[in-house]
């Protein structure tokens, strides 16, 4: 039996991003439906962000108060993980969406359950779990937000292995005794750091020359040297040429490129994502099942006037609050369009997620703490900007000695020397996490540098690095 | 004897603004002296941020530390205080100033020890230690950079009762059992935390209606409520009608106006500042000796073409960072004049000093921190401004609750509702003081609403209570 509904939005997914999505589309009078196959929430609040800060957060609360006198004496010993564990499971609800069901219905969202796929223009069909039927049509907006996957490189053996994706690294209810971590990326740096406090000895595997690959260098060069003070391995230009594992169970061993084989109690894949769109009906509208979507600045799809791609799927950008900022403008754009209200497209206008390109924030909660904006200095000469980075060293700032005994961190910010503005900051080191807003705002803002001069930093905070940048600049 | 010396700028007093100054003026190229009483490095070396900072960093560890989960059992002991004051002592040189002293002179800057007084314009005397004495001539600017020192109201008893000032309080080598302190501002709280956890029972006594009376209101009360929370008692409405202290040792009791006595074991007067002003021959120049210095936005002394008030002495701002930052621009203002380049003063210009009026940040490092920078909501509205207070819970922010469970912190911006800029911010809560700078470039910046929404905060930091704060706004 099929039941058959109209709404003026459709959002294919609940995650973060389906869920603002719907949010301001309800926000601006519009009848939405979302479309949900697992948990309502999406990956991150379930399998990434929520769980890895919950199980992040006391391994570097630890790490900051080993680092003050007076205080240093009390915290060498282990963290009680089991508490650790707990409290993760109760940050992602024990894995239950009761919660994010009850605000999507409170703001008049209709849910439903099953697999959604495009079934021709405007229209999708729902199979429930119990292979109940829904056709819903949507008379303004599609909008794709299925996110992403993690991905497994196709190695000999590797199927069988039963390897670790995000999703069980962020979930295990044990810790392994030895652990191998494959990709130096977020997930691989924050698993590792988080893993090696709980007591496994962990081995990070890297294909390249080092960690963080999309950041300045030297932030994973500190959060290299410091997993290995932390006690674990990290190797460089490590690649994997296959993985035994009996029976899926028990020890794996993983095989490198040379022959080399280290063995461990899990593995962890770090590799990559996939968009999650092989399965939603891309083929009835002319596009590739499992493609990336390829979007405007207001994330509707080239060559439609009615779907939309959000969040990790269109690939811009994968970061939970990227993909939620993304939502807000594709809402604000559809909502425009239902309305027949004037489009402000322009750089930074209202229907213009301009931040995609210019200054996506990130912060990596390792120890030290990896936070960058916008471009990097090989990203902005290979925009073709003529910039300068400044560096400064964190150690050398009073704010951060008083943070911590041996401070060690860095800063770097990408100065556009023709406009005078940042272009980018990157910041490493303890405490530095909420340190980045301020690069945000300037990089965002186009705030000139002489007007930077006058936001003066509190005394003594880490945030004086802004002066001592400002001044090595200015020379 | 007295020898005498020409120089083109002459800095009386060397703390960190008339260092900050003379390093201005010498990378100007401008031949510059410094006359300094005490140490070099001044009150906030020794007595005041570096040393308060550093009894208060282990306390704030400990409290984090407590708020998480799977550590907050080994932190539950007291703090190890003989090492946090070891510490203290470290971080302000055991008081000895030959770091500092180094390093003015590794720039080129002469050193003058002695009581510096003007006698006449452009004419400086400096009476040394041993009775020597130096006449310097500065062909093209003084700089009074000397200050302010904590005052104590003229009560009775009070002379003769050695009662603590701020000095005392982050010099301390010994717990008092009990502490009273008098005056509930900045000096007030920090120091109530630090001793508060260091083992003494604190009285907080403050003659008004709460805490930080020039912040929001929400941030003294939630101090308040910590410092409750932490064993200590805060009463409001109390004011100090005496004190008792046979021989100026022992016990010491304060007594209430209305006849109610607490005995205590030393008492703290953190009750305002008085400029360093009065013996340093401003008589000889038609200005009155102990008066703050009224200057312009070059930190010139109005009617003078030669004498600068600098840092505390001019009453603008009296904030060690603030004081750094008039000494940049007043020091860029002197270069300019001495080489007879133009000046330009306009709003946010090189040559003026416009944060001390629309962008003074402040962080009170107290658990939580409480932070502000720019208008409150009281000062926005007397200046005539139309405006808007945006309030968020920041237990509310996803960020928040990973940062420490049970979170309690409010976050206010205010929003000039004619140009659609914010005038301030204030963030109260723990983990927010680097958070504040974000509001200084914003508000210093004058980065438009429109803008700060494209301005992404990372997910899942602290920092998200700007997006709150900013969909609260627009509703």
């Amino acid at each position: 039996m099929t039941d058959t509904a109209e709404y003026d939005v459709v959002v294919l997914g609940a995650g973060p991003v389906g869920e603002n999505l719907a949010d301001r589309a309800r926000a601006a009078g519009l009848s939405t439906a979302v479309v949900e196959s697992e948990l309502i929430g999406g990956e991150c609040s379930y399998w990434a962000c929520m769980p890895s800060k919950a199980l992040l957060r006391p391994v570097i609360a630890r790490a900051d108060a080993r680092r003050v006198p007076g205080l240093s004496g009390s915290v060498q010993g282990p963290l009680d993980v089991p508490a650790v564990l707990a409290h993760r499971d109760y940050y992602v609800s024990n894995w239950k969406d009761d919660g994010q069901v009850d605000w999507l219905k409170s703001i008049g969202v209709d849910i439903y359950r099953g697999q959604g796929r495009i079934e021709g223009p405007k229209r999708i069909t729902v199979e429930g779990p119990a292979g109940e039927r829904h056709t819903l049509t949507a008379r303004h907006a599609v909008a794709v937000c299925t996110g992403s996957r993690a991905v497994v490189p196709d190695l000999p053996g590797l199927a069988g292995a039963n390897p670790w994706t995000s999703r069980d690294a962020t979930s295990a209810k044990h810790v392994p005794g030895r652990l191998v971590i494959v990709g130096g990326g977020v997930v691989g740096v924050e698993m590792a750091t988080a893993w090696q406090a709980f007591g496994s000895r962990v081995t990070v595997l890297v294909r390249g020359k080092g960690l963080l690959p999309r950041m300045e260098p030297f932030a994973g060069e500190l959060v290299a040297e410091a997993l290995t003070d932390a006690g674990a391995t990290v190797r460089t230009g490590a690649s994997v040429a296959s993985v035994e594992r009996a029976d899926g169970s028990g020890p794996v061993t993983v095989v490198l490129q040379g022959g080399e084989r280290i063995e461990a109690d899990e593995v962890l894949f770090a590799t990559g994502r996939a968009p999650r769109t092989d399965d939603i009906g891309l083929d009835t509208v002319g596009l590739k099942p499992g493609s990336w979507l390829t979007v405007d600045e207001t994330c509707r799809v080239e060559g439609s006037d009615w779907l939309y791609g959000v969040g990790d799927v269109n690939h811009r950008a994968l970061m939970t609050h990227e993909g939620k900022y993304q939502a807000r403008i594709a809402g604000a754009a559809i909502a425009a369009r239902a309305h027949g209200d004037p489009l402000d497209t322009a750089r930074w206008g209202a229907h213009s997620a301009t931040a995609d390109h210019a200054a996506v924030p990130q912060v990596v909660f390792t120890d030290p703490e990896a936070a960058a904006v916008g471009l990097s200095l090989a990203e902005a000469e290979a925009a073709g900007h003529r910039v300068r980075a400044v560096d400064y060293d964190l150690a050398s700032v009073a704010g951060s000695g008083l943070y911590a005994d041996g401070y060690r961190g860095r800063a770097r910010m990408i100065v556009d020397l023709d406009r005078e503005i940042l272009l980018g900051a990157t910041f490493v080191g303890p405490g530095v996490g909420e340190l980045l807003h301020s690069a945000t705002v300037a990089v965002a803002g186009e705030v000139p540098v002489d007007r930077l001069w006058h936001a003066v930093p509190a005394y003594p905070t880490i945030s004086e690095v802004w002066l001592r940048l400002l001044e090595t600049y200015r020379g």
